[in-house]
């Protein structure tokens, strides 16, 4: 069979991980999270992005974080604001609006949203009988791959102080973007320009977890009792300690993303030398355009989830992951080019 | 440092259990718990508890499985019936309520309630201005460490039935429940006798995950929408279904929960012999009524929670796990018995 | 100081309803809406619409019989599709998301929305990561004062059997758009070819309440139970059922709607004397384009309400109402023609 | 037919609010609740209770007050302490559990509740597994027909600033406790000893309509759009500043009140002449203890409601209201003796 590049979560874990859980399966841990593990990772983590104030939550997956740091932050007469392609918009079956909260919907560009469409918003709605804007939510990478510049995330930063809405950051594939090559973020930009974001866990070689991180201190009161109502405290909490104290002690958690990207370059280079039109996208996410039969073949033999369906022609999505091989890519490209 | 007999989840996991995850490390399966492992260990499960036309749904944790099943049944103005000691109302900071549904309580006998007072609960509660109840809530093993016969199951069940309300059994130590020696409740019963239940596999040596099995064929339509809804679906739910598949295909399940019992029988046979006092439990949860100072010592250095607080007395609890070894009592007991 | 046209809700009551409701001051009446104005009231209705098997519940306002119709029928994984323009989507304060459940917008066709359309949404929202498709809201008359034809309704009736679609017809303005000159609806159409509709009354002429009726018995079950559940039965409920036994015993409804429109035509007629451009709408809502300070003249002598500001245009709205006179008119027109 | 005493919302309303609305039938007002009656009730109301820096907000019901202030206040994971006779816990179809939020009961005294026994209850909730207590609920006049002494109020509101909780009286029947004859409450202490309260409408002779008073202002951040996202926002806001204005521009409101007290004290009177037991209540509510056969016939006759069920006794509830005349009292006693 060949190697499937549906997403980068179809593997369990990274080797490093399970030899980390395994290697403290018997030991005893105080539960709920607030063990010694989780403290260590923690540590880590606020180090590692540079957010001096800020509390770690660990946290199972992703739409349960988007749907716990929303529900958070937003009473119901209050509005999230996204991109029309926002993970929270079209793939989390309505788990916010489910919670409570309106999505308010930005035309993307390139998967991005900008302070000047946000502010068009705010301007429709502006009184008691509309929807009252109060957080900005952000994917980096996007969901089409691609990333944030600096500049970008501190104008969205300032406009969002400015007009006091919260800045959101969802890092589900927030190692793929950080160390992708044409990123200029620093790691603790991300500790001084948001309310919140999180380091996605389970798309980059864990075998689960989100690690969300408040920078803001007004936002951290009282915020496990807010997870233990959501029925998101894990009662092991350690397990998710053990995995992000083993991803973040040394570079483990940057050494696999930046794995999954440099094979989606290789596809890329490959997919460019054989003529097939290719999206923008510096991560580990490709949308590629093919003839109809062809993107349905590759759809069938590696797994690729359509992404558009324009008839004769089909964008399909390419992911590479934590443990995609220059053979799986290879074999990919050839395939591809036969089919050709 | 002494073993700790705090709760049977502050060890991340039976080796078997992490061993198997090991084992599929890098195979790559089907997300959001489509797998071919998810399947097998649905199959073991349904064939071992006689659920004919039953489906199981994996989730992370029992507060989570609570909320997701209670809140699948029920309209808003609609409430479940629990014992007054029932987890979801008194240790789950709210979840039940937080979602939207009344819990109403009924006074636990040894943890447990019955038809006869239900009965006057649902004559109270019978027009437009009160809760409607739906829905029976019960544990087993229960809050108290105490089970439920079979007798008691199937008049729950037939009172139901009669009353259109739903039967629900928390089965976070299902194991410890069913491999007791004065139970008399067979697997079986568990597909025949109720709406729902679930199997924990947190509290009995899997690293996490519950397996809630409905058996009603009413209460699966798009379960899986209200699980991804709720933030629920783990994308690697082929975790949870590699443990529960190793738990399951062969024994290991009720191993792990028989030799918890076994160790809390060599405790209460311990505790006996030196007089300390022991409320009646036949499972792996066992209460104690000891000296105040006592007490607090064993809480310090053995970890046990205090349960009730009566000023010159106190009323801890001793847990024991899938760990305990006998060398472990041993050391317990001896300590008590110096203390005394 | 002129007759203000910003809306037909501020003034109280047309006189027949308040001598109605004087006329019944000290009667002693059951309460919670069980009392026989109420169930002749919705005799009248029932009969006045041909809904032989439905239901009708006296509800306070319009947000709040949106609010409740919805969250009664839906999942909270659930979504209902409305135009973008629907006053559930943009007037009510995101309160159909603050109660959890996702709206799923199309692009207005003068404020209508049609069913291929609709097909196209059901076909992106088709897996378990996305909302469920479960209801079709649609307001007649619509938020730009147009009215559905026979049969658009029926198209949009059958599409919504054919995909297990509820259709749900908002009728804060449903005696305006049933007295239209251009309408083709028969009132009993309204109980044969939607599960719902409501008879607005706050917008015409009554003091308060709208009049839910539900044909489809399914959604009729513990209604009550929800709407007590919702904080929305009024103790007095006799109130509404004075009302509406007034306004359906003979023909009060349609005779108040009548004029409102008639004075409206009034209008239209008057304006396009004058060459003001006026959008199309056969029903007590104008919308009229004009330049900036013209308008901003009118909003503030005659209290127009902005609708869409194109910078040196813009579009206000006009509405005429049960208590909107033939002078009223004519010093509108005078006025306008002074200013042009 | 003989006067019901049911209840004091089965007649409409006083003669003085209904002529007020006729007075202003045609009058065109600003809708939403910011029109000038609604302002000028808000003074008259401020001024009467002394809230110096309170806000008004004029809602249909009581229910609907509850549930919107209570899930205006708290998040999910923090409860509401009440009387376990509480309106809110037994009557009102678990509206506030079925907006989010779990009611923590504490077993009344006379209706009332105390300091030492919530102490109690915050001993018991006190980590990350409970419900975080946030607010205390009280009505007065209670459920049984109680009122709280000035004391006790002190003692409340003092305890609930040292515990951070916040202190909400319910009070549908406000009138009532403030013109018995035995209490002791300022109008102005109500301004003073609580973060809000409401002032009972639909229960003392207006035709619906509850002003809620907002002390603290910490909680009148957004109300207006928490109003209208709960559907609770009245399009003609002015039917109730009409009705309020009415009330309260001179002493209408205490009057209505004072009559039903009056009324109730010589049924009280009547009633002990006769050797009738009548349980403790200085207000419009009396609960009466008779032999079952003689109950089930003023329940017939009466339309008294059944409060306890003793098998040979039976407890039922008078009310009185601002309608009630003396004839009306002396056939009820007459008839009263004559079945004795």
């Amino acid at each position: 069979m060949h190697h499937q590049f549906r997403s980068d979560y179809i593997e369990l874990a990274d080797k490093r991980i399970l030899d980390a859980l395994s290697k403290y399966s018997l030991e005893q841990n105080i539960p709920y999270g607030f063990d010694y593990h989780s403290e260590n990772a923690s540590k880590y983590i606020l180090n590692t992005f540079g957010s001096a104030e800020g509390r770690v939550y660990f946290l199972e997956g992703g739409t349960q974080t988007n749907l716990l740091f929303i529900s958070y932050c937003l009473k119901h007469y209050e509005g999230v604001i996204a991109a029309d392609t926002g993970h929270i918009n079209v793939h989390e079956s309505a788990a916010v609006e489910g919670s409570g909260y309106k999505i308010l919907t930005v035309p993307n560009r390139n998967g991005k949203i900008y302070p000047e469409q946000i502010k068009e918003l705010l301007e429709k709605n502006n009184d008691v009988h509309t929807v009252k804007p109060r957080m900005i939510y952000i994917s980096n990478s996007t969901e089409t791959g691609t990333i944030y510049s600096k500049k970008e995330i501190i104008d969205l930063h300032e406009f969002a102080k400015a007009n006091k809405l919260y800045l959101f950051i969802d890092g589900a594939r927030l190692g793929s973007a950080l160390t992708s090559k044409e990123n200029d973020l620093e790691k603790t930009d991300l500790g001084k320009y948001c309310d919140a974001f999180y380091v996605g866990g389970t798309k980059n070689g864990l075998l689960f977890g989100e690690a969300l991180v408040v920078n803001n201190q007004d936002l951290q009161i009282d915020f496990y009792n807010h997870i233990k109502n959501k029925g998101a405290m894990l009662a092991k909490g350690y397990a998710l300690g053990i995995q992000f104290e083993e991803a973040f002690k040394d570079n483990l958690y940057f050494e696999l993303a930046a794995h999954a990207n440099e094979m989606a370059s290789l596809v890329k280079a490959g997919l460019t030398k054989i003529g097939v039109e290719i999206y923008p996208s510096p991560t580990n996410q490709l949308f590629i355009n093919l003839p109809r039969d062809i993107a349905l073949k590759l759809i069938e033999v590696f797994g690729l989830e359509k992404w558009i369906d324009n008839g004769n022609m089909m964008v399909v999505r390419i992911v590479t992951s934590f443990s995609t091989t220059k053979e799986d890519v290879d074999d990919l490209i050839n395939y591809i080019k036969e089919l050709l």
